[in-house]
């Protein structure tokens, strides 16, 4: 299946953060009105197929881009998963290797009930690191991670066969990364 | 005039990230969809009393949170100023003063064209130091800065009286800072 229009707004940089990696630049699909309109509608679309779920969780900085829309449009919670020393009240956090680098993402305890059913949105599925201490989080809290929806996903790095449980969806498949 | 109904979702936390200062936190903002929703409004609303503009400038992270519904809503271009390190391509980068702290902010160089009409969307005004920086890196490129739109202002610390030329807007004004 081939990608959609909307991708060839997404400019890839070789080499960025380190040689060897081919870097996704979304800030021109966001500087694009049209694409970027048709990208959220994309990952509405796919989201639907991770329903029913209770909460959205997106993470600090590029999962906030795509979780307000689909929140907005879904009319669900969003919670923010930031980065470490961020959030104000007591929270959960979890440490976790990135595709280049480490890194802690922190979620207030109050934010997730027991029970909930938590979708992840992320701009990129890359190993799946980030998205798994999320879901480590979640469960730390008494939530279950149901989902995943990725603008993106590089499937060589299968990112998704790291996310057990966690049924993944994504609008553009990338074979080089 | 008094605040906004919805703004009872944010949550005040003393003394945080230092010894008096009244931090808002908007995460509880963010896990209310109706509250969000009339927030979302609300900007967009004030938003349009800085027209005409060109594109919108939002700040790595929280300014991502308002900056897309704003850019959808318009349909014009979101740029997306980031921290230092995160863009793969060239770029202009300021430094500045935090309330607490220091931070760089980025913007890359082909995201502004000359005689470009910015707003900034940011979640919160406290002393205008980020948005001054980021109005320095537009102009560094050759644009202008003609506003800024805020969910919040803190008014104790006159971050407006900061951003000479620069109209501000804002939907909920806080007296304790």
């Amino acid at each position: 299946m081939s990608n959609p229009h909307y991708e060839k707004k997404i400019t890839n940089v070789p080499d960025f953060p380190k040689p060897g990696i081919q870097f996704k630049d979304i800030t021109t699909l966001f500087e694009d009105p049209k694409a970027l309109n048709e990208a959220i509608y994309d990952l509405q679309d796919h989201i639907k197929e991770l329903m029913p779920f209770d909460k959205i969780v997106a993470a600090d900085a590029r999962g906030f881009l795509f979780g307000v829309p689909m929140a907005l449009e879904f009319k669900c919670p969003l919670i923010l998963a930031r980065k470490k020393g961020k959030l104000p009240r007591p929270g959960a956090s979890v440490s976790y290797d990135l595709e280049y680098g480490t890194a802690t993402i922190e979620i207030s305890e109050d934010s997730i009930k027991p029970g909930d059913r938590i979708v992840i949105v992320d701009d990129l599925l890359a190993t799946g690191g980030s998205a798994k201490a999320i879901a480590k989080v979640v469960k730390d809290l008494g939530g279950t991670t149901v989902g995943m929806a990725t603008l993106i996903e590089l499937d060589p790095l299968k990112g998704r066969e790291n996310l057990e449980g966690i049924k993944v969806v994504s609008c553009i498949h990338y074979q080089d990364a």
